[in-house]
């Protein structure tokens, strides 16, 4: 974690990218403003509230920016984000990942202290809960029943009544039910503009039946809730949809890139490296940003273009003609041309600086403990945002 | 972070394995302590000295279970790692990273400390970078040459007399020539005990050839330094070697398990999670714990047993028979019967516990703020030891 003493110091001294301590996560905010502009300009004429998710930037002053007010609202992926956006004022949340009735007494605690935090499950046995740990405390804890749109991770089949029903009635035993959520996982499959509208259109559609479902029933259902990064961006229709979570679009990142809903200049995250050493032979540049600094994914991996542990860019950010980070241990990586190219490796020398752009914006932020910004090509660090883990 | 009140507050609230927030990661001391013991043991009769590495741990109290004394010796990873061992007291650490000349002022700050803090480089240019740093600041920096023993990473090879006394020279012109020291890595290739005593044969000889071709010179050499979990526990004959480096071996993981280095119930290290769904016509149970508890390394991705994100285990830390957490989101992991195998799944239901043996212990680790300490089959989390990240 940066201390205040040495965030002020970083200041102070007028950090440049030539000059911060690497490896580190640099953020570009001219291209981050850029991506949230761009998303809420799609949405905005299909009169739909974007609920932004914070868990890939885990940081106060993103959320900021990715908000439309500083009350939210917002989405979270851990009861830690909650808090903490919630000590910063942040009002309006959905916890979206399915509730554990362990975690409820800590859902309820920021229910006190005005936080309109929503769970979500995809059980009765969890409905149950929510509802006999809102009769307990006496204030009801509002839930979305998840839905299943594309078979990727969990929820219930939208079609699937008899489920639905069960649980829209143990959890209005007590509790709330404030709607329906799902996430077009799968659209991380797609590779053509006609497959990412058609997951949008299956996502919407999964929830609006589930929704219809539940209110022929006379059952309520005020929030209609989809989310993903590539159907948010690809959706043109979202009728009967009341919100859009999406996250990963603030920084996007190199799988984002190979589906199609970014171009490499949109990634507005980056690490920092410095040359360290080289095998000549062999064609490699080896720097200090190993696995630690970049992450272990391998997002790419199983796309048409594998990036390995991402492309590296000169300092500017521009990227160097099929130069990738083709491996990494803990504190090293290895840089070589793409397999099957004929680029040289450019002229390197040991301390030399590079920029790699990542596969997945959420694992590699999450290896830092903040962001140095910049502005496109200039190479100040006008700032350092602190960002957190755990849960 | 764990804050000292939630500390505090844990500790005061007879935390077991029970009540803990999930998801979070849980060290078995006494296997710890049974792991240091045993390449200790092993080592001892060869007469050399361990200098374990503190990068998997990354934690004080970890280090001073693993260091023959609170002054050392040890190994680590980063800078951080020695700025935040060195305020802990150790005086006696190896950054086994490839030096970059923009990293020698804290390099310096510390041995103005009174820290023994050697670095390790493999170019001329790195060695006449702290030549004129030591030069410069009136203290000779102390380098180890670093040797490539095997082609899987940096270093000179060990027959290349040309850049070994070229580095070595350019040395000790200001700086000092501490010795030579190499890394195994390539033996995480290795499947039978009969080709680890190789690799560790081929480590041994790679240094001690290349300090013979300095000393040959007149250059000197007085540590000669080896060091990878593999070959440190197959290592029968370590003549002319000082000094062992090793680190994975505190915790252990599949990986390692993977290789033939030790036992699944050697492995310290687990995530705790807590069961938040199902798809019960696939076969999968949900639990909290996703690729943000127990990072994205695959390791055993290219071992003959693929154990896909980790071994699922009961909270006693007892494995399920072919159980293995299958896949991961971002919070959400997915839990599957191994494929190929016709185990059932257990009966598992929400909010029940179970706990995952991770791929790679240093990664895992990583993504956590802390350890929540167990003893064997006890429940009770005895003691939270903090640890820290970043550079």
């Amino acid at each position: 974690m940066t201390t205040l003493m040495e965030k002020t110091a970083m200041q102070d001294d007028a950090a440049t990218l030539a000059t911060v301590e690497t490896p580190c996560l640099i953020l570009d905010a001219d291209r981050m403003d850029r991506n949230i502009a761009r998303l809420r300009a799609h949405l905005s004429p299909m009169g739909v509230t974007l609920r932004p998710h914070l868990k890939t930037g885990k940081s106060i002053e993103v959320a900021h920016r990715l908000m439309e007010t500083p009350e939210g609202p917002a989405t979270v992926s851990t009861l830690k984000e909650a808090e903490q956006f919630a000590a910063a004022g942040v009002r309006d949340l959905i916890y979206a990942v399915g509730i554990a009735p362990d975690k409820l007494p800590r859902v309820l605690a920021l229910r006190t202290r005005g936080v309109d935090i929503a769970v979500v499950l995809d059980t009765v046995e969890q409905a149950e809960a929510v509802a006999a740990a809102s009769r307990e405390a006496g204030t009801a804890i509002p839930a979305l029943i998840e839905i299943d749109c594309d078979g990727h991770r969990s929820g219930v089949l939208p079609d699937d009544s008899a489920a639905l029903l069960a649980i829209g009635r143990a959890l209005v035993e007590g509790g709330e039910l404030r709607g329906v959520m799902t996430h077009a996982g799968g659209s991380y499959a797609a590779r053509t503009p006609e497959e990412l509208r058609r997951y949008a259109e299956v996502e919407r559609k999964s929830v609006v039946d589930a929704a219809t479902t539940l209110r022929d029933a006379g059952l309520p259902c005020p929030v209609v809730s989809v989310g993903s990064t590539p159907t948010a961006h690809f959706a043109t229709d979202l009728t009967g949809v009341t919100e859009v979570r999406a996250g990963v679009f603030v920084f996007f990142d190199l799988v984002m890139h190979g589906i199609g809903v970014c171009a490499v200049d949109d990634i507005a995250l980056s690490v920092l490296g410095t040359v360290i050493g080289f095998q000549k032979e062999k064609g490699w540049i080896l720097i200090d940003a190993g696995w630690m600094a970049i992450s272990r994914d391998r997002g790419t991996a199983k796309q048409p273009v594998d990036q390995g542990y991402g492309i590296v860019c000169t300092l500017d950010g521009v990227p160097y003609p099929d130069l990738i980070l083709a491996d990494a241990n803990q504190e090293h990586g290895i840089i070589t041309v793409r397999p099957g190219t004929d680029e040289q490796l450019p002229p390197l020398k040991i301390g030399d600086r590079v920029r790699v752009l990542p596969n997945h914006a959420c694992s590699t932020a999450a290896q830092h403990p903040a962001y140095h910004v910049v502005h496109g090509d200039d190479p100040a660090v006008t700032a350092t945002w602190s960002r957190f883990g755990g849960w």
